[in-house]
């Protein structure tokens, strides 16, 4: 069912596990052109995959490019966010799972120049391709994702809903925070530290002016059950006496330039150096590093910074005042004038010095651009490979910007940098599929947007989709409007909405669970389930979410309510915050549902259960003993409930499913 | 019904023509709080208007500035497009509408702090208020147009179909571009010019090298029954011997800096002067040199980067590079070198700048912040009563980026730089109502978006909108994929979409000729017809255009259908490009709708006809007495059909009305 092809002598990413012999005739559905591969699409060929990208579930009509960008404007003209993911599924008459690994740019331009036709064209023709075929979507998943290994699991507290903000910059505003939401008896389970609580940005430093009570403030957070989470950089500041910065440059564990010196790139801290994470003894010696902060107690990390994101190098910002000054002496027209603002804005991130730097990699050096797609990737793998000599009994809270597909056997991700915009909640929705298939389950997007100005109904409803992602996260950027759950007027909304997460918890946690155990998926679009369903296959604004349900959140502002879309009858329940409401069976096809701002509704699938607890104010609070049971079946039909101790990182599927059963 | 306030001694805009008497009392609805005035809104209000914005045609939940602005990005946080229209319809318990007279800022809070208030803040405490109620919603519209008189009428042929491109660099490219619509047999009525016709974007001149035959080009148009739009500036470049530039330093005509110099900035064409089009004389000079291409046979022209746009001032590129060195001789740190990226970015359409220059108005000396928003407005009436002097008996077409109400009765608008983004096709349909409130009918957005590349599927979604608009223009910006209707694989497709324009023509010129002589609305929300159907009133992508149909665009990629709310039971038309392949009385509620990409359908009115012509490649072959009649009506039920010749632009309604009788 798992084809293997190699093309050249591609470099190994350890993306795949177990690799099966390679292939010597020619790989099927496809023809090849150059450096590109061509697949002719039919009429009705869904194109799912690639992971986190912008616009739909079904990726045909735009081209695409696996190229790890920061780039904080999602449009949709956007072709690279910060990962770079090259699996692709084909849905239709044909179905079949193409993986394509290689650590440099692919393009897939699936239908954009021309409308039945996939190209995905490679910049380095040394690559390895997989097709997978033979079986339905989930199992063509599955049997990728047996390919790639397994998913990375986070702590049971980790479902808890997290409270970040760039910056909650001292301990004070941190207890304040916490306050506020205990006080308000809104759920909490993590406060996120961004870049300010280091000194001067830099990694495993606590500045002490702000925070000069870290370790205690990390003991009472847990006391009050929340959890910090600290973020760390892909950049080490060059700075005398720091000593990550000094071991550094005595082991020669940085990137060099082309002519064998530290390359400096500027970022959050200024000048930098970037640890080489593709090389083994640099990686080993960069995840010891979380130790500093494992040892004051801290459970879990956001790496970011890692796609890398360079704001200027030393030579290129040398360059530019060069020809600033060409330009000053100029009498600048329309033209020049343009250039000028152009070699500006062209600082951050430019392709030439991505080209300017090198690794060294399973013993080779190699130019950056090369392998750019590795880095976050490996600088995750740096941390997951040091927590399980560091910490082996005990899952550690890890999620990151950048990735590439292997990364998700040590980390979730987040999708970055997005806005308060409503086209984001969708965009949210649209992405988590993508991203089960590529192996990375536990992610999610920042509720409320991260740039731009929120409001309440916005955030309201972010909330009421968010509840439903492993990863659930509000998080916004400095400037912008607060977007706490206490900041708006109606705190009772917010309190019962994120109450309900945790009255879903023990439903959501054994889907994620056996999604992960078991190689499958957590968010599935409705044409995996319904693939004969013409109208279920185009949808692109509800979900599967596990075996029993359906979720179809509002996602546009001023709306009253939506039309949903049910494939089939389902059991239609609705909650006012925590409770139920109401309970009904709806017959299949379209219905326009009425939902205010303070309320979720969801569908339950015939035969299926849905265990809800009572809630809590953090995850150690829920009772997963005390479960009620709703559900559209019959007595006798049954819900495999999953539990474990929420810590350990070793556990076997069977020996923590239980079997309730509807009397 | 109209109740006029005023406070302080406001600036005359001539946005009203016939004033009521001022009202002593403290106006309805409102309270005051300093610069500020203030409404509660109830949970139902809908707040209506804005004319050209962002979000949707409720308003609710966003901050919105009129402050006419050259931005390229329009996103859902974007507070300012070109134009500046005061105007808003509170429909719910109360009804009024209210407009703000003032040129200067004003600033719209509609929910975004507190979700039950509406905050409107006065950047300049002198302005003229209008309270209109006592009616419904088309009640209040058709007053509040009364007071500011008609809407501007286009000739006939501008309700075909144009094509522009930024630019079209010869005339071999125009002849091409004719050619292949005519060859391909799709209609077309117009060719837009962009900047590129003129001699280094000198306006009222042509660059003889790429067009040494544009009287002749004129002309061979014409005999193809297309007619040549150029473009004109808000700029006049600083040239000796060019005529324009001579004559306004000579006669004083340019605004001025602070030392009395006519003022330096930079835009297409280099270092420019502004015409003051706010003062009287310089505004009929201004006005004369269309003459310069009246003469050539040329009959419409739109009027461009009159926010005004401002790439640099003088003044501000020499402080920019003086700080520049200061960086220069700087070690940057991070915040450093983000001041200095910022510095040139923001160099563009500096605040700055906007408060350095100077208009001659009613014969004072005013700083142009001031009256900012008139200049557009001042620009596009200086060829509006041009055109009254010099073809007083012909209607020209007309149509401006920037905008203040009033210049409605002058031309009439296109909504910016948008972009190919599907977004932007709802984003079309959205902002057609709220311009016709404020008096701007004839209007229409960039189809196939103008920034960033289209495909195939979205031109042909976005002209199944389009067809509907008063304005339908295909336009696109250097640099970006073509999307001519001939540049994709389905010219079939394109032919039989923009055929159908041309069989729609007699319903859509009399129901806007309609609108316009009666001061009503040409495309409404749903909500003015149903006020108390409250899934009617949150519809925000359906419209109802004229009298008798409801349109439902897909604007959704990859999307086989769409669900369409009907408040009431209407007659669904379907079309497989021009002809009626589908005819069927839906009941009133949700229904999902398959539809191809080339295929459009409509829903009539109970009680309502509409008529088809056979079609046409121009608007002048389209026969308006051979008509077919297609309706959801009975015997005896007719319609009013509008016709005339089509250039006069004395008009009067009675005389051109004949009704068609279903027999």
């Amino acid at each position: 069912m798992i084809k293997r092809y190699v093309f050249g002598t591609p470099l190994e990413t350890d993306a795949v596990l177990n690799k099966p012999a390679a292939c010597r005739d020619k790989p099927p559905y496809l023809g090849k052109c150059e450096n590109a591969l061509i697949y002719k699409m039919d009429e009705e060929d869904i194109v799912y995959g690639l992971g986190e990208n912008v616009r739909g579930m079904n990726k045909r009509g735009w081209i695409y490019e696996s190229n790890c960008t920061d780039d904080p404007v999602h449009l949709e003209e956007t072709k690279s966010l910060y990962g770079a993911h090259n699996f692709i599924l084909v849905s239709g008459e044909k179905q079949f799972g193409l993986f394509l690994d290689t650590p440099g740019k692919v393009v897939f331009d699936i239908g954009y120049t021309n409308s039945s036709q996939l190209k995905i064209t490679l910049e380095d023709g040394d690559y390895e391709l997989y097709i997978i075929d033979g079986g339905t979507p989930d199992d063509i998943i599955t049997w990728f994702r047996e390919l790639i290994g397994p998913s990375y699991l986070p702590p049971k507290w980790a479902f808890g809903f997290g409270q970040s903000r760039w910056s909650y910059a001292s301990s004070k505003e941190v207890r304040q925070v916490a306050a506020r939401y205990r006080e308000n008896h809104i759920p909490l389970d993590s406060i996120y530290l961004d870049i300010d609580y280091m000194e001067r940005y830099k990694d495993f430093t606590i500045d002490r002016e702000a925070f000069p009570d870290f370790e205690q403030l990390v003991e009472d957070m847990k006391q009050q059950g929340i959890h910090l989470i600290p973020i760390i950089d892909g950049g080490v500041k060059i700075e005398d006496g720091y000593d990550v910065y000094e071991e550094g440059v005595k082991n020669g564990f940085f990137c060099k330039d082309e002519d064998g010196d530290d390359f400096v790139v500027g970022v959050w801290p200024g000048k930098c150096h970037f640890p080489d994470m593709l090389d083994e003894k640099a990686r080993a010696w960069f995840g010891d590093k979380y130790k500093f902060l494992l040892d004051k107690g801290i459970e879990g990390f956001w790496n970011d910074m890692n796609e890398p994101a360079i704001f200027y190098s030393e030579k290129r910002l040398k360059k530019v005042f060069e020809k600033l000054e060409e330009y000053r002496k100029m009498n600048l027209d329309v033209n020049t004038f343009f250039e000028f603002q152009d070699l500006v804005s062209t600082i951050s991130k430019n392709p030439e010095d991505y080209r300017s730097f090198y690794h060294t990699y399973k013993g080779k050096r190699i130019r950056h651009d090369k392998v750019h797609n590795l880095f976050g990737y490996f600088m995750t793998r740096s941390a997951g490979e040091a927590f399980e000599r560091l910490e082996p009994d005990k899952r550690i809270l890890m999620f990151s910007r950048a990735s590439y597909i292997g990364m998700h056997r040590y980390g979730g991700i987040w999708t970055g940098d997005n806005k308060s915009w409503w086209s984001h909640i969708l965009l949210n929705l649209k992405m988590m599929p993508s991203l089960n298939m590529c192996g990375f389950l536990y992610s999610g997007a920042d509720i409320g947007g991260f740039g731009a100005d929120a409001t309440q109904d916005l955030v309201l409803r972010w909330m009421a989709l968010g509840i439903f992602m492993p990863l659930m996260r509000d998080h916004s950027a400095r400037g912008t409007r607060r977007q706490e759950a206490y900041a708006f007027e109606d705190i009772e909304a917010f309190r019962g909405i994120i109450g309900l997460r945790y009255r879903l918890l023990p439903y959501l946690y054994s889907e994620f669970m056996k999604a992960a155990l078991k190689n499958g998926m957590y968010a599935r679009p409705l044409g995996f389930v319904w693939p004969e369903d013409r109208i279920a296959r185009q949808v692109e604004d509800q979900l599967l979410i596990g075996e029993s349900i359906m979720i179809a959140p509002v996602y546009e502002q001023n709306a009253v309510g939506r039309t949903v879309y049910l494939p089939e009858e389902m059991k239609f329940l609705r909650f006012h915050g925590q409770e139920v409401t109401e309970q009904s069976v709806l017959p299949a096809g379209h219905h326009f549902l009425e939902i205010p701002l303070e309320e979720v509704v969801l569908f339950i699938r015939k035969g299926c259960l849905l265990p809800l607890a009572s809630g809590g104010e953090n995850v150690e609070q829920v009772d997963w003993n005390q479960l009620k049971l709703y559900g559209f079946a019959e007595k006798g039909d049954s819900y495999e409930l999953y539990d474990d101790d929420g810590v350990s990182p070793h556990v076997i599927l069977e020996e923590n499913l239980r079997r309730i059963v509807l009397k």
